[in-house]
């Protein structure tokens, strides 16, 4: 078998350290137990090599043989289909993991990665763009996850990479403080962040980044 | 074989029209010449049912079988698993195909939704929302693709589900006028529009909704 190889960058500033979308690789990586090394690239100086990879200059990208794979959700489509710890056997409970994992990036941080831009760079609460965004969030979103999230343990069936995304997706909600109203959300995050895998895997992108720190 | 329902609005305003995600599947059953039926759910009122199917109230969603499936970019990975005109046999195509369905959902689509949610609801052209949207857009996006799309007819190689969503994406930024700029975006557009089964999908799809308009 191929050594799998996850390219992500040598240093990242503070703030989205927790949150590099190498996470999420690490995490299906750890739960599917397979063995994988991790590379770097420059975070300042992006070559033309990077850009071979990552067509738009950002991480991750996973190295499987001769294949290059970026995007997140095609990565980890790629390893639900070597492991049934990322995705069960089940033809039904398969398409449902899918279908997930595209809700998760489409829907749900289609509407929550520009809200939370915004907050970000300091839009007012009260502007137009900020309540078109909240609205989308809260209202189009969020509201209609939480009753399906009231009435299962996991999106599939089973735990599956379409949950480890949806997570990390509802994880950046959280940090901006907009997930507590959403009880059935908020438990979700928190007993898939409790899952052994993924405190590994955040540990390890934590220490990762701090190793490239000045002293 | 089952029979394939896509479920779409009875009818929408004006202005979506020729851009509801119904297109993109009509496109791809065109495409691959797999018989299919449009059925319909109200519009202006969204009950449990239409939730069961799809739990954020949107459509489309596709009935095969069993399988009952939501979010188009499920929708043409299950199609293009039935179909090599979508998606060719050779594993390192397959691969390519499946990167960029999620670069063109999770890449661009995630940039120029939100600019053209903000465009759409008439936010000022130098407000810090427009510009960070702007630069996400252009800057972030389509200055990266157009090398691509200045390299290759299409995105894997042969044309495939990947090529009609990207295409359906750009589109949307092609109509608020802001794809000129891009001539390999824009040709790639053109080309991929010019298809006989894009121009029936279209055509249909503004049908489907004229027939609801009240007299």
């Amino acid at each position: 078998m191929a050594e799998l190889i996850l390219t992500t960058f040598d240093w990242v500033p503070d703030m989205p350290r927790g949150f590099v979308r190498d996470l999420r690789v690490r995490w299906a990586l750890e739960e599917a137990g397979l063995p994988y090394r991790v590379a770097s690239v420059p975070f300042r100086e992006r070559g033309a090599e990077h850009f071979a990879h990552q067509p738009f200059g950002q991480v991750p990208w996973l190295t499987d043989g001769d294949l290059s794979i970026f995007e997140s959700g095609a990565i980890l489509l790629h390893l639900a289909e070597r492991s049934d710890k990322l995705m069960p056997a089940d033809a039904r409970a398969r398409s449902a993991v899918k279908e997930w994992l595209f809700a998760g990036l489409n829907s749900i941080e289609m509407a929550s990665l520009p809200w939370a831009l915004l907050k970000f760079t300091g839009e007012a609460p009260d502007s137009s763009a900020m309540k078109l965004f909240d609205s989308f969030v809260h209202k189009s979103r969020l509201a209609h996850l939480e009753p399906v999230l009231a009435q299962r343990e996991w999106l599939g069936g089973s735990f599956s990479v379409a949950d480890l995304l949806m997570a990390d997706v509802l994880r950046l909600v959280d940090k901006f403080g907009a997930l507590a109203p959403y009880r059935a959300c908020s438990d979700y995050v928190a007993r898939a962040t409790a899952r052994p895998a993924f405190v590994k895997a955040h540990a390890d992108q934590m220490a990762h980044f701090a190793a490239a720190d000045p002293d």
